[in-house]
């Protein structure tokens, strides 16, 4: 390919100074799940006591595959000749000798559990401060008072930023998803404003009058007249993008519920990815069958937008020569997150 | 492998200055054609008159495959946010805006339909003359007069040169195709004499009062006595071989009509090749049969030559160190071509 | 990967200037049997007298892979244009002329035949000199007084240096082997000395007073004490490791048996490996019974080391950041005759 982090214009790929998803919090226990994270082999698993453990899933004696290894206790087992390590790292045991060899621990990453998700540090580990993980609450994970739906977990086989791409320009609607989003038209004709915090870079779209559609008289049954909907895509750095957003009755201007899509984006490799989606509502909690609904719209809409981008990858490593690229003014958003982005990188890289 | 253009010595594995065939004419139609030329994907259709459009098959905007597109008019619609492009490449509408970006039209390639065939022309556009075509009328394509042949295409994984040299030195006729051309060892022993024009290279066999075998018996129904015939490989440039030739009564001289193999090699990626094949005789017009009879043969014997140089690319891709090439009195013909090849990369290196 | 030769800290992968195990003695016939060997295609075959035979697997002419000819006499026959080659590699005939081209003559190895192997000579073949060839009376090889079973040749996706590796630490068979050798971590207990010369390097472990187990009792049906067991790794280069050891009556010092496992490792490539298995013992010849047990442990125990290399080897091809590499004590003999294969292959290099 021509280089290396298409879009980007830098060498590396990918930061590292900031917590990325590993997995949903569900998918761990007292077994050894192994994942690729920013291009390093990770084994996760719980210890006893139910904490998440991060360490790395190639072990220093020789280079033998932690995945394949096995808990004991809390500690991990290699599976070649039964190095020990404990959920620090620390190496524990050496079976065939007594005390262990110097500098033996195994690397130990980071990890916070929250909003129903495991988040992992792959930087600098004293870099690493819960504090700087999003705003989960803002966004409706990790509360009493609002329902989240979780999607299975895609991994994709394209580079991430094709998907931070896609999730920002949503003027692909009408193209890529125009027998799964009836009317996705008439969104992507709504006029577009960037709205840029320090946390976030926002590309807006206000529905104004909507018509009740088949969706809203679902979610609100209710409602009777036209709805304002917001059809946001909210970039809260490179692991987290929100869609959707607030709707209101049209004519008094009362909240009637607010809808968020939430991606959470994880480099495996630089031409890899995990997609990790769920859903967040803060109305109909006492109706399941709207998560019903969102997880079966996720079903047929995702896959779509996988096939998108990794059509897009395989041309770029098909290694083919890419024209320069043009963009179009609803792009400015999205560009706007390639500058933030490789500015993060670059600060990293000194 | 050793060099990326074996067994050229050059390091660009292809001219561009030339025309190529990129399909059968009658493979384009009112759907979008995608095919990998000289290591670029293409896009081929027709528009609503007729007329053949070759243009670059990754959209500007943001590198998404316009094979994935789908035609409105004569335009070409990106899949991915609906980039319409016309068939001279301009851009001609964005759907989130009015105008359209700076520079974004699409690489359109000069293409000429003739003989059956598409041919395209991939270097410089102010270069492209018909005129420098070759000669289809002299080789039985495109007239009335003679009957055309055509047979599968074939997208072989090896580079084109591979095939080039195969058809050129057909004394490999005794050996891969043993059993599919009985009697082959015979003309591989005819004295070899090699013609040079400023057009083409031709590796010549002149069989003289050759007795009636069931194939000439079944083309000249009425001939009786033996037979001269041509077994010709003539260059007409890399990206055509015709092999056949003329035969006549050895008794008196007089023509029985003329068999040509046309072999249109255009090479897909430096180590794949797209092989169209013709077969054109001037004789028996009224006898389908003879037709089927050369399709019938041609899906026996290609194979053989396919496999072949496949397993030639596959000992090239392996990294294997290569014994220094040697080269027998009969590859002199085979030698001149490459030599020429080499002539016309080099010349357009500058 | 981060080094090509990994665990080595060499950029050659092997030495050549050495004997290898090209095959089985009973593989080779009047046939091709094609063979990578240290990275080159080779051919091997018998003569009509039944001599062993290898020459370069590739065809000077146009690079077709000779796999694909056939034996004529004692020439083989490229099966693109009918290249003759003797069986001492020269060039015998070219069919579409008369005389043969200057330098057309195909590179020979030397071979030899002993112990019921072939071995090869991929270094400059002035320096072939049987008298290198492993003492392979010693283990109990090409001698009418021991019994030798060989198992399946296993073609192995990993770097040899892995298996070299995994044989001369067998503390691993607790954890590779722990449902296939039961016990074995009673032997991995075992303190180990590490025994130098020349020609050897040796992993010991002396079992001492060992209550007859199930498989001891097999093996020697006569004997109720106790028994004093060896389990020696010894490094006899490369090419060779020699696993198992003697066992003496314990209460008397009186001799019982041999049983020795001879593993014959020979590098395809960089990163593949042709593992030839025999396991040898001086006693019980007239049960076959033995000998089919030792094949019914081997078909069980083999795929578990395979199994583990290959899992590192992926590690190593993963691109993955490889940890500082740790040992253990019991890495000693394991480190040493890293040591020395490097060494060997500085040597070479000069």
């Amino acid at each position: 390919m021509t280089t290396a982090a298409y879009p980007l214009t830098t060498q590396e790929p990918y930061p590292h100074d900031q917590w990325w998803v590993a997995a949903y919090a569900d998918e761990l226990g007292r077994h050894l799940l192994a994942r690729d994270i920013l291009g390093e082999p990770v084994i996760l698993y719980r210890t006893q006591a139910g904490a998440a453990v991060a360490v790395a899933g190639i072990c220093p004696h020789r280079a033998f595959p932690l995945a394949r290894g096995r808990l004991v206790g809390d500690a991990l087992q290699c599976g070649y000749h039964g190095f020990e390590y404990g959920a620090d790292g620390t190496c524990l045991r050496v079976p065939s000798q007594s005390g262990v060899p110097q500098k033996s621990s195994l690397r130990r990453y980071p990890v916070e559990e929250a909003g129903g998700l495991i988040w992992i540090w792959t930087g600098a580990p004293e870099k690493a401060d819960p504090a700087l993980l999003p705003d989960l609450g803002a966004i409706g994970l990790g509360r009493e008072d609002w329902a989240v739906e979780q999607h299975p977990l895609a991994t994709v086989e394209a580079r991430y930023t094709l998907l931070i791409e896609n999730l920002l320009d949503l003027s692909h609607v009408t193209f890529i998803h125009d027998k799964t989003i009836p009317g996705g038209e008439k969104v992507a004709a709504i006029p577009v404003s960037v709205i840029e915090s320090p946390q976030s870079i926002t590309v807006q779209r206000k529905g104004e009058n909507l018509p009740l559609n088949p969706l809203l008289a679902m979610q609100f049954p209710d409602q009777q007249g036209p709805v304002h909907q917001h059809f946001d895509a909210e970039y809260l750095g490179p692991c987290l993008i929100r869609t959707g957003g607030a709707m209101v009755d049209a004519a008094s201007g009362a909240p009637l519920g607010i809808q968020n899509y939430l991606h959470m984006i994880t480099p495996a490799s630089p031409t890899r990815l995990h997609y990790f989606v769920n859903t967040a509502r803060d109305f109909g909690l006492d109706r399941p069958q709207l998560g019903d609904m969102q997880r079966g719209m996720g079903s047929r809409i995702q896959p779509e937008d996988i096939d998108a981008i990794e059509s897009i990858e395989r041309v770029l490593q098909s290694g083919a020569t890419l024209p320069p690229e043009i963009s179009a003014r609803v792009d400015n958003g999205a560009l706007k997150v390639r500058r933030r982005l490789e500015a993060q990188i670059r600060a990293e890289a000194g």
